[in-house]
């Protein structure tokens, strides 16, 4: 059976362990719900207090041109862009999540205009669900949001799809999708595929262009550590560039946005699916978080992000044989960064461990979730965490529960 | 003619010279570009930086819950509230104003669904135009907007038109309308009102509720200070709650946002029309910026505001007579809390008097911009920066421009 001692000689050789002095986490706790909103880092705290006493403070309205504030949704998008395997010009920076699949929802419904139905996943975010069905009723035609079991796709696929968007890594369960393999498929049948990457970006390597994507979007503050509600990300493919109109413009996605003219024109390239002034503040918090990139690279991330998976599992099963059902597939293909196990009294299960310091969440019905995050976390907290798990399991509102939990090897 | 020492006393008289001490100020500058960016204050360095270190930084993911962070939207709406003559439960503070535009339009066509027009102002923000125009659109049935010139607003008004939006006040030339007027005669012709309150929210006293406004929605980062491109604010009329769509809904609009049910049910109240998380940060320093208004109230900042900006003109024609149009009305019912002074050089002008510490801006083709901001600036000011407007007028690059220029009476 797996040690601490063993742990604490995978935390000795890990290279990425420095990082973890840039995050603020609390003594005692085990935060492994990075999924849900990564913690504050010092370069973030360091960066947002530079907007408000530098360049809100002293340059003021000057700082739109002098601090840059005018390119910073597509600046961002360049710093960000290699962790989807995306290119300059291929990015931005903005608005929230939901509003991202929007706009991308409503411009690539306007390039199938012979097509009525998008397919997506009945397993999906519900935001996602919700706002492709508000679109899908402002699409100017027909056009039918159909939910699916995405396992069925290909038997969906016809050429009646428009367009086909899938949460890239599952939030309930950390089912990671063959992105390549399915944007093939559904390019075979002509339609489009807009990919969401909420549990993916800062946890799995992506490679956008390689697999041909036409759009994708994701959110700042799960692994890329940006703060709650922090701007999300969007990503249109170069050569669909130019030939897109947002659904939702404003003045910065105009061409010539001081020129205050009445007639949209769209601006060249990604700009023009920036809407309005998006918030500088909530930008400079993702500005700050993603300097630890600077440091790391995704493949250094994935390997150790794998490692934890893989211990934790083999922790629980060892430990608590039978207990939980490990739902998240053991295929490292299949895997994003977060192991969810099921158990009927998941949300109590929850409750106590973060009452003993280990922070994991549920989700109904029965999932308990819990996201590993290599910039921070240490194969002993992994260890650690797994103990808690047992120590909650055998205190008296579990003895119901009938399971076995052997004794810790420490 | 008014001296330096007139301002002084003045400013000496003036109950709201304390609230200065809490802005971050240039020394030697004056700032009149209040009405495009506030400045930061001490309350939004300080909320910001609890957040960061301790709602984010030690509460983590909790924070949606135990900080409070669900509600954040809705309670600095409740704050804003009193601002704009609304009653608690009407307001909310998310995204930005474009999107919030987005959301009412669309959620006020659905209302007149015989009508088929949308009147607006041709010489709107022009950001408003292209939003109103994209929901126009989508509104899935034939809509059409109409920009006119809003002074012939009532011989445009049929039983065709669904909704008439107008921005409050003009951004360009200060001009102030008459909100209640309008509205009634708006809903005399059957239709609906959303007014656009970018240059009214905190500059002037709105009355919401007494003018019987259907929507209306502003921005954070002009007269409240919530910092570049700072959350917007939505009012829905408490009688229009629960009649509405949210065209761009998301989770956290929904009745039971932790059910993940894919289908959507709104939340009571004001609370459909938040779509998914906003940037916690964002609205902090929002927050933190409407703690001056705790000090004051907007009837003594009006009052303030029009002794300003009388000020402001009478010394412009005193010191600079025939040098410059006051575009700006002096009725002060019409009067935002701006002065434009139109004139053929007015983008070298401008630049000029920022170079000599007068922050000012321009606005195509003529127009030189001065916002008055009684939180923070003073009548001193305001004489300071007439004489520095009288010597860029004097420098040699305005020497062909042929007007006189009288000496100061210091």
């Amino acid at each position: 059976m797996i040690t601490r001692d063993d742990c604490q000689k995978l935390d000795d050789a890990d290279v990425l362990a420095p990082l973890r002095e840039e995050f603020t986490l609390n003594d005692n706790e085990i935060y492994l719900d990075g999924n849900s909103l990564g913690p504050v880092s010092a370069s973030v705290r360091r960066r947002v207090n530079e907007v408000l006493d530098d360049e809100w403070g002293r340059g003021l309205v000057r700082s739109w041109n002098d601090a840059g504030w005018m390119g910073e949704p597509t600046r961002l998008g360049n710093r960000l862009a290699p962790l989807i395997g995306a290119q300059p010009g291929e990015v931005l920076v903005a608005d929230t999540l939901t509003f991202l699949i929007a706009k991308l929802i409503g411009a690539a419904l306007e390039q199938r205009p012979e097509r009525h139905v998008v397919l997506t996943d009945a397993a999906n975010f519900h935001s996602d669900i919700y706002i492709i069905e508000a679109m899908c009723e402002r699409a100017g035609r027909p056009v039918t949001m159909k939910t699916i079991d995405r396992d069925r796709l290909d038997e969906e696929l016809n050429d009646d799809v428009a367009l086909v968007e899938l949460t890239h890594v599952d939030y309930r369960t950390g089912e990671s999708l063959d992105m390549a393999g399915i944007t093939e498929r559904v390019h075979a049948a002509g339609a489009l595929m807009l990919w969401d990457f909420a549990h993916s970006a800062g946890a799995v390597p992506l490679d956008v262009t390689g697999a041909n994507v036409d759009f994708a979007a994701g959110c700042g503050y799960k692994y890329l550590n940006g703060g709650p509600g922090a701007p999300a990300f969007l990503y249109v493919r170069k050569s669909w560039q130019g030939k897109l109109r947002n659904p939702l413009p404003g003045w910065l996605g105009h061409a010539r946005p001081f020129d205050f003219e009445l007639t949209y024109e769209p601006a060249e390239g990604v700009q023009a699916f920036v809407t309005s002034s998006p918030s500088i503040i909530a930008l400079a918090a993702l500005d700050g978080a993603l300097d630890i990139w600077e440091r790391t690279s995704m493949e250094e991330v994935r390997a150790k992000s794998l490692a934890m998976t893989d211990l934790f599992i083999q922790l629980v099963e060892e430990r608590l044989p039978g207990v939980f059902e490990v739902v998240t597939p053991r295929d490292h293909a299949k895997r994003g960064s977060q192991v969810a196990l099921r158990h009927p009294e998941g949300y109590a299960i929850i409750q106590s461990l973060i009452e003993r310091g280990v922070i994991g969440d549920f989700r109904s019905p029965d999932i308990c979730r819990f996201g590993f995050t290599p910039l921070y976390l240490r194969f002993v907290d992994v260890f650690d965490a797994v103990e808690r798990i047992a120590s909650v399991m055998e205190s008296a509102s579990f003895r119901d529960q009938r399971f076995a939990v052997r004794n810790a090897v420490t």
